[in-house]
């Protein structure tokens, strides 16, 4: 018997998560109900708001007294993510449900987030006909729009929440289908500039017998890799592109947050990473760039996309943080230095050429990974040789063949 | 055992439709899959592309040799659309699923739009971590975001289009429970400035024993209500607040476009309606508002909120228009005509009060009416005068009662 974790705020839409609750049951599962509310709940919830606060470290009634909804709604969402967390660290999660108005579904996104790939969540919301990126993000979160406010169990309603709850109850009910054919899946990182080396790179991980992911570096796509990474459904993963974290440093328009090159390591999974267009912050039309950057050296790239060189000291502590994750990584982890330039713009005649720059990222990654597990090979080339790229293929090869693939 | 429509564009998509094809079968369903690209299929489809083409008035050999993309979801939408309506009409459809990136999930968009409020309509899109609000707009439609690009069935997309498909062989399994407890349900159109007529009418109506759905002119509310009067679950349509229509006519920012009132009628609902807030057309902050108003009568409702003022010769076409789409109505209607003001602001002393304007529209109405089925009430009332929602609370009601409530 299937077990849905149905999770909302008991005290406005008490009698709604009862009914799917009953409907629930009537459909063969086995309902945790958990209340993500700070007032009185309509019903008896299975893990009460006292504990659910708990979890984030606060109490249900400071919050309640503090007025605060916005901090009410945050602290809510984490606390339900680590019960989520522990209910599905216990094997007592199939599937995630709940309804809500813009509070009950910022409380729910950030309870289902941290869940891995594939479990089903479902989030039944009024605000599902707009800008839905703050509830689904990088995850497979689904979304069915309520039409009107969700306020009682009637004609519509019902339609809207007997839905509901048949879809969670079947996607928890049946198994996958088994895959043996399936390929060892392996993701790559990959931007415009880095684009030959990608190619490369995948070219031979298909020969290698993997299925290739690649992800564009725009800050969502980083955000994707990440969030697959630590979903085990990857072997490896060939993280050229680690352009994200320029943006991120330096305040450029494509950061996919300071977490980046993070999960896979977390994960144990095995990577093979290089500073692939490190050379580079984004920004929109070049009027969009921030006053302060006035002097520095531009690549108006096209009428909505300036790129910014970045410094030698830019590109030391970005070296640095680079080294500084992998030393973290709890999987085996390579990197891998082109010597001859991380991007199309980084090479001799071409814009942002700049080795002494290139050397201080250099220099900063071996001095942080000497002396660690993680091996640093220098290359005498280009990223975009095709030698490069096929280079840190083979080396993820190895390391996923020694480790067992997947 | 339900049928299942996958509507797709086969000529990209055919291995992961062929898929979710026989996932479905697997899980007891039968599936009607439509092919809505202009390349050649990857698989055979039970309705083929060029059914789908015609039944748009194109020809699929004529939309891939223009070469505009555009132009080719915009038909094959049109075509799947009409293609799901006849399956629906014939009984043979119980759930619409589709998987694509901007372009199939567009024509899928389309393609469900105009069915019923709970019949299930899952899209599996690469867009679905956005502004979504084109694909749902105002109907039941749930999103699952696909994470990755949909490239072939893996390790990972195994799992999102298994879970998509388990939600839609659920959705369709699963009878609905029975409700003989509920209510008949009415829609009402509230603004701010006619919430005291829309509050009377709603405690009326609860005495008599509806449920009533209250939707706010926004825009997105009126599209709402005008999706639900569509869709069989309404008993009656309180229209009392259709200032959208005053939006559209002069390019206000909460227009719900030019079809708003046309639903119920279209539909047979019994529907009383009154000319509340059309005295006001909604912009943002003042700068916002157009060059071309300048002189115009303007109210700053709060920074974010400026209304202005309809002139007389805007009001006599808003009543020429709403009495038009009352002579069309196929259903019972009735006119409520607030002699004393038609909002808060129009109201002796206030910023809108220009009882000349309002005749004007009051007149168009009376004219436009004259002779046909649809009653004109005027009452020597303000729009808010609890006695005039009563009073079309009253009225629909009777309506309602007459034809025998749902």
């Amino acid at each position: 018997m299937p077990t849905i974790c149905l999770v909302g705020t008991l005290d406005t839409k008490g009698r709604e998560y009862a009914w799917l609750r009953d409907r629930l049951r009537d459909l063969g599962c086995e309902v945790v109900l958990v209340d993500a509310g700070v007032g009185r709940a309509q019903v008896d919830a299975d893990v009460g708001n006292d504990r659910v606060a708990r979890a984030a470290g606060a109490e249900v009634e400071a919050l309640r007294a503090a007025g605060d909804r916005g901090a009410a709604v945050a602290a809510m969402g984490e606390g339900a993510a680590a019960v989520l967390a522990e209910l599905h660290g216990a094997g007592r999660l199939d599937a995630v449900l709940a309804v809500g108005g813009s509070g009950g579904s910022s409380i729910a996104a950030r309870a289902v987030r941290d869940l891995p790939i594939g479990l089903p969540k479902l989030i039944v919301s009024t605000m599902a006909s707009g800008d839905v990126s703050p509830y689904v993000g990088a995850k497979d979160v689904t979304l069915m729009y309520s039409v009107v406010d969700i306020a009682g169990v009637n004609r519509l309603s019902r339609r809207i929440l007997g839905n509901a709850a048949a879809a969670v109850a079947g996607m928890a009910s049946v198994a996958l289908p088994a895959g043996a054919e399936d390929r060892p899946l392996v993701a790559a990182s990959m931007f415009g500039v880095t684009t030959p080396a990608v190619d490369a790179a995948r070219e031979r991980l298909e020969e290698l017998g993997y299925e290739v992911l690649v992800f564009h570096a725009t800050g969502s796509g980083g955000r994707a890799l990440e969030g697959l990474a630590g979903s085990g459904l990857l072997s490896g993963v060939l993280d050229l592109t680690t352009t994200e974290l320029a943006d991120d440093l330096a305040g450029g328009v494509l950061s996919a947050g300071p977490e980046r090159l993070t999960a896979a390591g977390a994960a144990g999974v095995p990577q093979v990473v290089a500073p692939g267009a490190l050379d580079m912050v984004n920004f929109g039309p070049r009027d969009t760039v921030p006053e302060r950057f006035e002097g520095r050296t531009f690549h108006v790239h096209n009428p909505a996309v300036t790129l910014m060189r970045t410094t030698a000291g830019e590109m030391g502590e970005l070296g640095r943080r680079v080294a500084a994750k992998l030393r973290g990584a709890t999987g085996p982890a390579a990197l891998f230095v082109p010597r001859g330039g991380v991007s199309a713009l980084d090479a001799p005649g071409a814009a942002f050429h700049d080795p002494k720059a290139d050397e201080a990222c250099f220099e900063a990654l071996s001095d942080g990974l000497r002396g660690t597990a993680v091996e640093v090979e220098e290359l005498d080339l280009h990223v975009n040789d095709p030698g490069f790229g096929r280079a840190m293929a083979d080396r993820l090869h190895r390391m996923i063949s020694s480790g067992g693939a997947k």
